[in-house]
């Protein structure tokens, strides 16, 4: 077990190292630091062997220029000159809040930049200043739309945080895919079989072979198949690639940039690095705070009052679990698996700073 | 079969006669032709019955003094006064895309509306002004949120419409269950089973009865079952009645108000009738208005040169199915099923106006 100050320490200390300003490295970690926090730990210390390597391959820029490049009163188009996913989004998103200040809601379709972590975590940026947020972003292509073989969206998550009262907030931070593709990941690992609905094999079939990607297959949209609504899922995962991604001029769909640098950089482009969208929504543009946030607490206490399903304790407001395992990982510390620990051992010894690989289990 | 202008003309005598005014009796048939159009008669004809009832039950205001109650220079608040859901919601999406026009986008949220239709309508407004529209709404609860038995929420529409050059608009139109309730009620009417994963039983057990939301069943989220992301159908569905009905001050969630008059006004009430949320945002608020709809082209060039499974001739991008329908029924002309034909002729005959059922079939 790490502590948290130990990890985030740990985490700023690379970046720097790998030449980002000290504000910078801060902003990254801390996208990092509440993925481990909030029980995500594939947006977590694994990621950053990834940017790691990135940097190595000189395929990220740890001292951009992010600047607005097009905007009206409410809106943005950011561009994140190659810079770390969580930095280029972080920025955004701030954009997205001083918009919202003035015009009441602010939107930033944000290109050129990287992979950028939790969605969750730039929606809930806004919660701080009485704002509803919104954050989306694209993906490496391995989602099939309805009917299709071709690999073309990614899981393209979708995130929407509102404050509330004597309530924590409402926050939804969810994939357009069934499930997140970090759990085909430990099925493989583990010789297990996936249940069907998840993955197709390279004639659009149903498969329960979690490795069926490495064969031509493919990821198939929330829904699953057309008779389950997989159609309502392409729609989604259509959406969060045009917001993303056509309205800030990044590279759509199958032109997104691998987000890892053992996958070489694709030999076509439509657009500017990975691509996200971000808005923030005052609540008092819509209604006076207090009664917002007092009906969001009679919203929540609407479904948590809901009849739970037998062999079920309670129904579930999304948010409640990410926010649950805050508060237990921050008191328990953070489990960083051995394979994790001694990629971060390696990247540790090349930067010349420390880490103790020990602390792993 | 009947024409275009026939039913377009019987339903605005139908609207007047009610007491609308020429102009609003257009802005609701419009919508009620625009379903039956692009093949939802679902939300077409049959529907006409509905409101004649809660005219007839004074539970709509055919005479309604629609106004914004609260806004910012992006946003506002439209209390609809009863109205009849199409006639609110066309007014508010015009007041969404004139604050777009000031500020790049405009959002506005809606209450005490009913039934508005299809979603789509309304998103498609902003296409004719270079703007991407977005359209959702709350609906009668008959869903229950993942792990639950209680019907919270409804099957939550959301539409999204995008411009393109060449090609005809991107136009996403979905209910966040994994199918339509009215497909509920055909097979039940038929007697046939469905397939497992639309609804459950009251224990929360999946079931094929049709018929079941009788038996105090319900109907899932997008994704089925938790270990297929039916939490993240939860999450959407969610966020729609949130943004419709929490922003706006309308009835969220349980609370929605029966949309047809054979079902008792709720007792309970925690806002102010039906809500619905519009989202209008200029193209060039992003990018250049060329640039954008030649890179949506491209975007829709790519999908639709997708390899398809095998089995599918092609793979479609959203919108695709209802515009070949336009085309295809506005020259065959719109069948009337003669259960629906017949109500409109006694609707005809009680407010004195010819309708030809012999039309039917």
């Amino acid at each position: 077990m790490y502590t948290y100050n130990y990890l985030k320490e740990f985490t700023i200390n690379v970046f720097q190292k790998m030449g980002c300003s000290k504000e910078h490295a801060e902003m990254a970690t801390n996208v990092f630091m509440a993925a481990e926090l909030r029980g995500l730990p594939s947006h977590g210390m694994l990621r950053i062997k990834d940017y790691y390597q990135l940097w190595e391959a000189n395929r990220i820029n740890t001292n951009p220029n992010i600047k607005i490049v097009h905007e009206s009163p409410s809106t943005a188009v950011v561009d994140g000159d190659g810079a770390i996913g969580m930095i280029a989004a972080t920025k955004s998103m701030e954009i997205a809040i001083e918009k919202a200040e003035k015009c009441g809601t602010g939107w930033v379709s944000t290109r050129n930049s990287n992979h950028y972590g939790i969605a969750g975590y730039y929606a809930m940026m806004a919660l701080a200043h009485d704002m509803v947020g919104l954050s989306m972003t694209i993906a490496n292509p391995v989602v099939a739309p309805t009917f299709s073989v071709s690999r073309l969206l990614g899981t393209n998550p979708i995130a929407v945080a509102v404050p509330a009262l004597k309530h924590p907030p409402f926050v939804a931070d969810f994939a357009t895919t069934p499930i997140a593709r970090g759990k085909l990941a430990v099925a493989e690992k583990k010789g297990e079989k996936v249940i069907l609905g998840y993955v197709q094999d390279k004639e659009g079939k149903p498969s329960d072979n979690p490795g069926i990607l490495k064969e031509g297959g493919a990821m198939v949209t929330l829904g699953g198949d057309y008779a389950h609504g997989s159609h309502k899922g392409y729609c989604m995962s259509a959406i969060v690639d045009i917001f993303s991604a056509v309205f800030s001029g990044a590279n759509f769909g199958p032109f997104c940039p691998p987000s890892v640098a053992y996958l070489p950089v694709l030999e076509e482009k439509v657009g500017e690095g990975t691509g996200h969208f971000f808005g923030a929504m005052r609540i008092d543009a819509f209604q006076e705070k207090e009664v917002f946030k007092a009906q969001m607490d009679k919203w929540i206490d609407t479904f948590r009052s809901a009849k739970p399903a037998p062999g079920h304790d309670r129904v579930l407001i999304p948010g409640d679990i990410e926010r649950e395992n805050e508060v237990r990982i921050m008191k328990e510390g953070i489990r960083v698996i051995p394979a994790i620990a001694k990629d971060m051992k390696e990247i540790a010894n090349e930067l010349n700073i420390d880490f103790d690989e020990k602390l792993a289990g």
